[in-house]
């Protein structure tokens, strides 16, 4: 192969490869959650990365149908890669549900993509890390599924976090009692830009997009700014929504979620109701939910979610009511890197054995076996180089001990041990190997 | 939505979902390779799904560039999904080799697409699940490549294997010697059918495909049918290959795999010199390695690899020598369900907890809550539906514990526990449940 035939060795724009380090950070990360899922029943599934276009289409609005890796394969069909793990969920549920039952509660965890254009900490393929309850109405869904948010949190190592939540039944029974019920995406949108554009702004805004007079408009300013503690914010919502059916099933919803919540034990302060929690998709019909980290809210929500009335009326006449949440895995990595949370893990072997004498190779493998079998991570470097090059190896992998054994010390069937945390070494007795690793690897056992 | 407008939810041809069951013995398969890979010190890394079609094409062949899912993105890009994981791992190391370092050792597991055509155990998208070792030839990396395979198989549960190596080194010796070493691929094609077409449809074979005369065929042939206990086949080879140094090279690596394999105590029975085992691909170079469940040998090998010179000459003039192998993911859960091996898991949490009182609903949670901290999975029933109900789902779904607690229980301050494996219900006071599950759950601590 000469240089001129050589294929420059380069990853698409918008993609990435995981080194060792952002590796482990992520598995840690994904394996926790699964426990965290599991602990409460929920079970896996995986679907493929490619369906039929047909069953990805415009179920994310016009949006994600431009974002979609779609193309025709050999032969002839129209298919494309999945952007989401709910579409497929919708997909999959209709297609089993006569097998799998319900309630079905399920996790999935997975890459998706999306052809949008990249920008920091945005790609074109990332992990999806989703869990759901279908086929139940019941608030107690909505209750377990706040506490799944929050023993995740706890589980990645975070304290200072909130959960913050909302119902869609409550704005929209309040625009009930008002007659603009029909209008609640322009009042939304208008809304949401309160902090850009102040008061008199989203007044003049809801007047053109959605014909709302001023009277009207500062009954929704005015619920737009609800806040305080859970009780007092439940008050002011009662008073806002007056008797509208919808309103008041709203506000009974998030009633029952802070009460069921606080029962679990769930700490009250890292519960808040949030008027101002939406989220964008259209299909949330009740609960919904956003997670921040209190030491970094500008990175946004780190978990969101919500309850939807009829997951996959586009594939079955069977009506699917559930509600879920999706673990926002970059987010979370990036965090940690940030607050240096989370478990840090250099991905090396907690020993590496050195190779030092050239002879001894079958020896080392040995060696190298004991310490394994004695429940430690073992590494034995592949041949006979200098110590020095050895040794700055396992600086930049990261062991925590080397194990070196010499003309010298195979001789007196001693071993020595250097902690690569202290630089300190010792010798040891061969049959005392073992239990020595032990106390330095375990020092608290 | 009506039914005329519903969309069929159907996967593609060849792609399959993953329901609960199967997938929680591939998480369990996966996981369970990953520890292995972690007690020798490799690290995780990962890929994209997507690469430049540049980087992918003419790596494995023909028939790879055919099977490859090939596109042009909206940014008139011609990219591909990967076809396996070593390509990647190529272009990876190529790109990353002054980050990383060498010796790298790594692990990748993920999805890999290939556009083949379906038949019974071959899918359009399987997972992969390779280690390699690369920058090193020093044979200790084949020892361990082959202890690591053996902890593999252990750890998944099976006893009744054998890890069969064969060298490329040995057959290429011997066709020196015979002066006809540039025809190995014609040969290799010919011997691999003396099990359909015996002795003399072999010798007319390589006489027309490779110009060999019937006194050389004998030669090969004797080669071919070379078995014998380890040293037995050792000292055969040694013969055959008489004075070519690449042939020599050859079995003297393959003992050195014995022995370092041997003092690492693996069972001898399970390492087999095996002549036939050849690895179709052209890329190996030195040790080739294929490992058969005892007591399935039709499904074929369940891991495979071997040794090759040069990684990644494609991308970089940087030479990496290493030695890898990829664990049949698909394969090896065929042959647990017809085994009945690995881990038999339902996915069902231990303890469902029954929702009987509909005024009791948070009481539950917080029930539950109780038993998910004394390190149980508990499931809490969505809503209050019939017992009968409740009852019908936990045993679909496999929980071995359900807690009722009623009107009565909860006067008296006392729990039901059904066990589900032998039908029996017992009371216990309600401060005795943790306890009361933990004997059932774990009656041999």
């Amino acid at each position: 192969m000469t240089d001129h035939d050589r294929i420059k060795p380069r990853t698409l724009k918008g993609f990435r490869d995981f080194l060792p380090e952002a590796m482990l950070r992520r598995e840690w990360l994904i394996d926790t959650a699964r426990a965290v899922y599991r602990s409460y029943g929920f079970a896996p599934i995986d679907t493929p990365a490619l369906e039929y276009s047909e069953i990805l289409l415009g179920k994310g609005g016009d949006e994600s149908d431009k974002q979609l890796y779609r193309f025709e394969d050999r032969g002839g069909r129209d298919i494309a890669m999945r952007f989401d793990l709910t579409v497929p969920l919708a997909r999959f549920i209709a297609q089993h549900v006569g097998v799998v039952g319900t309630p079905f509660k399920r996790y999935h965890v997975g890459p998706v993509w999306r052809a949008e254009n990249p920008q920091r900490g945005r790609y074109r393929e990332f992990m999806q890390c989703d869990f759901d309850t279908i086929g139940t109405e019941s608030t107690y869904a909505d209750v377990e599924t706040i506490l799944v948010i929050h023993d995740l949190f706890i589980a990645f190592g975070f304290e200072r976090f909130t959960v913050r939540i909302n119902n869609r039944k409550v704005l929209n029974g309040m625009l009930e009692t008002l007659g603009i019920a029909d209008r609640s995406a322009a009042v939304l949108r208008a809304i949401d830009k309160l902090p850009k554009i102040g008061v008199d702004g989203v007044v003049d805004e809801l007047e053109e997009s959605a014909g709302v007079d001023r009277g009207e408009s500062m009954k929704i300013l005015d619920f737009a700014q609800i806040s305080g503690s859970n009780a007092q914010v439940l008050a002011a919502l009662e008073a806002a929504v007056g008797s509208s059916p919808t309103g008041r099933s709203g506000v009974a919803e998030l009633a029952a979620v802070v009460a069921g919540t606080m029962a679990a034990g769930m700490p009250q302060e890292r519960l808040v109701l949030d008027v101002s929690i939406a989220r964008g998709l259209d299909y949330y019909t009740g609960t919904v939910v956003e997670t921040f980290l209190t030491d970094l809210p500008e990175i946004g929500s780190c978990c969101s979610g919500g309850r939807y009335d009829d997951l996959a009326s586009v594939y079955t006449n069977h009506r699917l009511p559930g509600i879920g949440a999706s673990v926002g895995v970059d987010r979370l990595l990036a965090a940690m890197d940030e607050l240096e949370a989370g478990a840090s893990r250099t991905g090396a072997a907690d020993v590496l054995v050195a190779f030092f004498d050239a002879e001894r190779g079958n020896d080392y493998v040995a060696l190298g076996g004991q310490l394994r079998n004695a429940g430690f991570s073992v590494e034995v470097y592949p041949e006979a180089k200098k110590l020095r090059n050895q040794f700055k190896y396992a600086e930049r992998r990261g062991h925590r001990l080397i194990v070196i054994v010499g003309p010298d010390e195979w001789a007196a069937d001693t071993a020595q041990i250097r902690d690569l945390a202290t630089g300190e070494s010792r010798e040891v007795e061969r049959e005392r190997l073992v239990a020595a690793c032990r106390e330095l690897l375990l020092p608290f056992e």
